[in-house]
């Protein structure tokens, strides 16, 4: 399935939770990361994400069955590279 | 439609868009708006958004056709409110 994960956590956590999602979904702009994966990567994912969060910190999750049926556009400038996908 | 937006701009621009797409949209965190509009309150959005960003600006915005095909998870804590606004 296709998932956006949008998170917003501490400093001191930023540069650990972004290593980890770096190596499993990938990065479209500063605390965003879109991946197409198995019910059991994201669960994995879910999991680390859990214990790692404490109060103050948030990641959205969005599940959507396909990417063909988003659309997406960015407006301005394009952070992240689109061309690769894990 | 459902959309959702993430827009990462400068600091100076920030506090602009995020009063412009509160007044519009429905803040859910951080530097994250969710809304379901109408193609023309999207043309306007977009409309806007590119008139603001400029180098270094983006905004993501994913158009999904029906917010029941989507399912959202937040992990820690839940920033923005559904119902009342700040």
């Amino acid at each position: 399935m296709f998932v956006v994960a949008v998170y917003d956590v501490s400093q001191e956590k930023n540069s650990k939770v972004l290593k980890y999602l770096r190596a499993r979904m990938h990065w479209v702009q500063n605390s965003v990361f879109e991946g197409n994966l198995t019910e059991g990567e994201l669960r994995e994912i879910k999991k680390y994400l859990e214990d790692v969060t404490d109060i103050g910190d948030s990641v959205i999750i969005y599940q959507m069955g396909n990417e063909k049926y988003i659309k997406k556009e960015i407006i301005g400038e394009e952070k992240g590279s689109s061309s690769q996908v894990l």
